[in-house]
């Protein structure tokens, strides 16, 4: 309780854009809100600029400053209708005791990835005030937006979570943690099962800290097969999920679920208990909202490769995007995955315009 | 006329086992045929023993018996109802004049990739005297087989090759070929449709030196958005499927597609004009059938990874794939992609037997 009175309702701004929130609970919008994957990132300059006064990467998302100034740079420059907490996809691990650290120009690595029962036995769900750094970050950026757009926290599922575990850092072929699963399926479920408490006590941290909705990244669910996808993906988001606070000072808090790869699975992931579902760009959008109904929200989903073409031709892909939604209430665009480090950042702002103008035309239309 | 001549049929022994190509037909066959994408590779010993001998991956795949032999070796091995040839995917853009070469550890790289209009321009469908050595290599395996089994002929599809073309080698983002593709997108027609004829006349040149089936390789497809995937994949897929021949001596040559991340899409790549759709692990082979009804046979979808699991754990998850299509013809097994390279040998036999009984058993109980 000590927490939650420490963030209590009265010492944040109202807000003054809920678009998102609208969107996400399917309810009318004056334009299709709009935020980017790793919107806050090494495309923008003055990203680079402040990662370079933080020596590394992990003393950027580590301290509530940095991440509090990077996570509002893409604000600054472009009129997004969210903010995405920037943080690392893998603090949770790091905080379970396995040795997060990023080589130079390499991807992250575990000092002590699972890959025995001894290690499988030994995974707990981590004391929740080793990631206060994280809840510390949510209640600066929180502050510091005063109310100009939500605030998005996020996590990782438990499945992609556990291939970095396994794996040790990123993967080609995620040979080990599927050998581990179609092997020891037991160790496999222990290890998922421990991930989703901790991501579920993880994301409650950030609701109370100030996230006013809430994003499960499964980034490697597409790498699965049809069954496994179920058992060791799916059915541990829903445990994620099952645990989540519905609301925080009276409001309620929507998720999104996102799963690289998931369209095959759409109807799956949207019965279990999320608001919104994100979608890459291999997904006609038309087609998947003919498939979801008005149960949930999408979220989505460009090509971020339509970001090195020239703006007429970005616009013309984003209406494309928007046209194939159509004019119902639901829609958050958005990429179909994190946007490329090598993007001209005015393509961002083409983007965003041609989101805007085409999006409010079919609203006032519709 | 000349080379149709000199391949005619009187040269081969009669086929002996033609499971396959009868499940590509959908007719009933006495078990449900089975060969693995890749299956001629470093997972066996004896195949790094040739590749050893022949110095380089090029003069293993360049040299007629060294690529006749590494063909044979896993039909030494297992009771496989398949051969397909051995080469490389990039030899038609190799013959077109990019430059091919592996260099150790790395995969293939272009010495010219395409990039520009002017090399754009520059590309020509390539003399097919300079793949003669593939031609060669395909009488040489058809006469070794002696009509054990059938051969396999195969192409990389014109999108997939393009990736390779412009990137200049593998690529985690496609970033360059999506680039021309959004930026460009005459120049990226004029690359594909110089492709698909090279591959059109790659392939008929194939099947006249001996192939009995061709499966056309989208390994890239999945990673283009709904719209694009039509437009600059599947339609020239299509246009390869137009060009190729249908019968050689009299024999009908059945056509397999397989286009990795493509289930999303398996109703409208089933609609081309082949007999048999490839399919990856995340499609539920059920499904996609009651997709497709019985217009094409389908191919797949075991994961690869499970060939890390204990061989009653493979028997379980290889009986999983053939309930899951169920008690029809028109199945043939195969990998959702091609094999690891980290793969035991004896997982592969576990595999091959697994689906030899419990195919059989069913075939003879429907």
């Amino acid at each position: 309780m000590r927490r939650r009175a420490a963030y209590n309702l009265t010492m944040y701004a109202p807000l003054q854009n809920d678009t998102l929130l609208r969107a996400l609970r399917r309810q009318p919008t004056e334009h299709t809100p709009i935020w980017l994957m790793r919107q806050a990132g090494r495309y923008l300059p003055e990203y680079r600029a402040t990662r370079e006064r933080a020596g590394s990467f992990m003393g950027l998302a580590m301290n509530r400053d940095y991440a509090t100034e990077v996570t509002l740079q893409p604000l600054e420059r472009y009129p997004l209708d969210a903010a995405i907490l920037f943080s690392d996809i893998l603090t949770v691990p790091d905080a379970m005791g396995l040795g997060l650290s990023f080589a130079a120009g390499e991807g992250p690595r575990f000092a002590s990835p699972v890959r025995d029962e001894a290690a499988v036995r030994a995974l707990e769900v981590p004391d929740m005030a080793k990631l206060q750094y994280v809840f510390d970050a949510v209640t600066s950026i929180r502050r510091a937006l005063h109310g100009r757009v939500p605030l998005i926290g996020f996590s990782g599922s438990p499945w992609t979570l556990a291939c970095y575990m396994v794996e040790g850092g990123g993967s080609d072929d995620y040979r080990l943690v599927k050998s581990m699963m179609y092997s020891r399926p037991d160790l496999m479920h222990r290890i998922l099962a421990v991930t989703a408490d901790a991501v579920a006590a993880y994301l409650n941290a950030q609701i109370e800290a100030g996230a006013q909705a809430v994003m499960i990244f499964d980034s490697w669910g597409g790498v699965l097969a049809d069954g496994p996808f179920q058992t060791f993906s799916l059915a541990y988001t829903r445990k994620v999920l099952a645990g989540l606070k519905r609301d925080q000072d009276g409001e309620h808090i929507p998720r999104i679920v996102f799963t690289k790869g998931g369209g095959i699975w759409l109807e799956e992931i949207a019965a279990s208990d999320t608001d919104a579902v994100g979608l890459d760009w291999t997904m006609d959008l038309g087609r998947a909202r003919r498939l979801v109904g008005h149960k949930v929200a999408l979220q989505g989903n460009l090509d971020p490769c339509v970001l090195f073409a020239a703006p007429e031709q970005i616009a013309a892909e984003a209406r494309r995007v928007l046209d194939s939604f159509g004019p119902h209430p639901g829609h958050v665009f958005n990429l179909g995955h994190g946007i490329s480090q090598f993007t001209p950042p005015e393509s961002v702002t083409a983007l965003v315009e041609a989101v805007r103008t085409h999006s409010r035309a079919r609203c006032a239309a519709a």
